[in-house]
């Protein structure tokens, strides 16, 4: 089995996943394909030696193989045809296309193996209303939110600070905090500029954050270690973009075992059946001993292997133990039965 | 622009979308493109004149011209190429592909206009474990519940009878009601053949139950009549079907001005944005007066066309108005910069 990238997609993250393909790339160097997905919903092969930043912002990769995806795997157009085949696939479009189902459908239909989050995963992790209601489904707590869609009547039940965010995207794009009510109209156009509904919740200063990245494989939990990530990368999209192109180890949190414990239950309940055949990292607020989930990445920037002892290892697993597909063949006893039934 | 259905689908309710879909080409006869979904994920384009269930039971459809999606619509392989485009579709592929978010993903992945739920509709209506969560999110009961993962612990917290139902699956298959323990391995061995998981819940006898289907167009409501259904077809799979391939309409339920008015918020709360673009089907209990959310169904058998006084209108005006993209172009902002800062 070969293994491969798929990255870009027409996405405001777009950048962002070129950037965590090329990081990944060069931490497992046993991913030889690469295909990119450029805003128009093309497929390009790019040879390992094209894979630097310039070849998609020079638009080099218009000049690579086009491909199209096929049942299992991709194909190009004519006489002499490129196959792509017995590959399974990282999926590291970041935001839309990616996260949002769309891609996991595709790859789904046409039964391409794939790491990252299934269609139902995908809708449960990029939409914050959705990941709100799944959380305190599972017992787990949320900071509060009201759901204000573009066009609606503002009525803000929080104090301010509030914080604004656009319903669907990831990387901080669209966010904005909200000190006091003169400054929330250009934060909800900042928002709806990315999505026709936001997301409002009460802005908690300094609030203690933890990340946990994970993946569950033959039987087992694969757990990073706790991360506590550095405060001033909090809403800075430039920090978060170099954040994507991390080669370098995190530092470990020094967090209590039993807070600890409780943010790997909270992980494990969040990961469920649903997250199968995806390495995710949730990221979590402590206040006052009680963890709270903030949000699940389902494709975190560079994979979150920054915060794995042994990441290779944990991938491959991933991707070695991928949901089965139920087979489902097609029957016409009913209709045959009709026909029967009308002497036909 | 044209208009058709595409249908069938690798699912256990494959038989039911034909029959479905050729109920809706008879009501809505401005239809003229039929597109077949096999459980091989192979697209056909089928002459109006081959509309009938010998043509899938006897396979003459394997015949017929093979599509492939493409940007905008389907085409043909070879020289001579048949193209399909500026057609919006009727998603009429109930249960697995059509339900679940694969074919919206698809033809949002090309660009097709379709009637029928997007990817995150579907998910919210096609895992009944999500469905739940949602109603309740949006102050709507639900009748009592637990999710069942196969080979784990039973551990039934409800009083007998329960029903039994496998998490995401319409159309009654794999669902059964128990009325003492010793049938539950049965029943569950039941649900498990086509999931994974299964829901059970308290079975209420003799519940009132009533439908409501509808659609939001043009900025108004455009709600069906309400609809008390027959009690026996409650499980009955043989009656269900034959109900898939109604023609008659419905008799109009006699319900309480106060109660009717219940069930039309609580339906409109349920399509909320998600729904935009489809014609769904709610089916709601009523319990001491307390309107529950039984199940969404986002595509309805034969669109639930018999509980409409205006089928036609109400379906053309759905695909007039469909949700819109945002159009997102990649930009290469961070790319660049970074380069610049290299000095390259």
């Amino acid at each position: 089995m070969k293994q491969g990238i798929i990255f870009g997609g027409k996405s405001f993250e777009h950048e962002i996943s070129i950037v965590s393909a090329i990081t990944v790339s060069k931490k497992i160097t046993t991913i030889e394909t690469f295909i990119f997905l450029d805003d128009k919903h093309r497929f390009f092969l790019i040879p390992k030696d094209k894979m630097n930043a310039k070849t998609f912002s020079s638009f080099a990769f218009e000049k690579c193989t086009e491909l199209f995806p096929c049942h299992n795997g991709f194909t190009s157009k004519g006489i002499f045809k490129t196959k792509v085949d017995q590959t399974v696939f990282i999926n590291m479009v970041h935001g839309g296309d990616g996260e949002d189902g769309v891609l996991a459908s595709l790859f789904s239909f046409y039964n391409i193996d794939f790491v990252g989050p299934r269609t139902t995963a995908s809708v449960l992790s990029f939409d914050k209303y959705i990941t709100k209601m799944y959380a305190k489904e599972l017992d787990i707590d949320v900071v509060d939110y009201v759901l204000l869609k573009r066009d609606e009547a503002l009525d803000i039940p929080f104090d301010y600070p509030i914080i604004v965010k656009p319903l669907s995207l990831g990387s901080s794009i669209g966010v904005s905090i909200v000190k006091e009510e003169k400054e929330l109209a250009y934060a909800l156009d900042t928002a709806f500029e990315y999505d026709d509904q936001a997301l409002v919740e009460p802005f908690i200063d300094g609030v203690k954050e933890y990340n946990l990245a994970g993946t569950f494989a033959f039987g087992e939990w694969k757990l990073s270690f706790i991360e506590e990530p550095e405060k001033e990368s909090f809403l800075d999209f430039d920090k978060k973009y170099l954040d994507f192109s991390r080669t370098k180890s995190a530092q470990e949190a020094t967090v209590e075992e039993n807070l600890a414990q409780k943010i790997h239950e909270a992980f494990k309940k969040l990961y469920g059946n649903y997250f199968k055949g995806s390495m995710i990292r949730c990221d979590f607020f402590v206040i006052d001993g009680k963890v709270y989930l903030n949000e699940i990445n389902p494709i975190p920037g560079s994979l979150a292997h920054y915060l794995f002892h042994d990441f290779p290892t944990t991938l491959s697993d991933t991707m070695q133990d991928l949901p089965v597909h139920r087979d489902i063949k097609a029957s016409y006893h009913y209709i045959d039965k009709i026909h029967a039934t009308k002497g036909k």
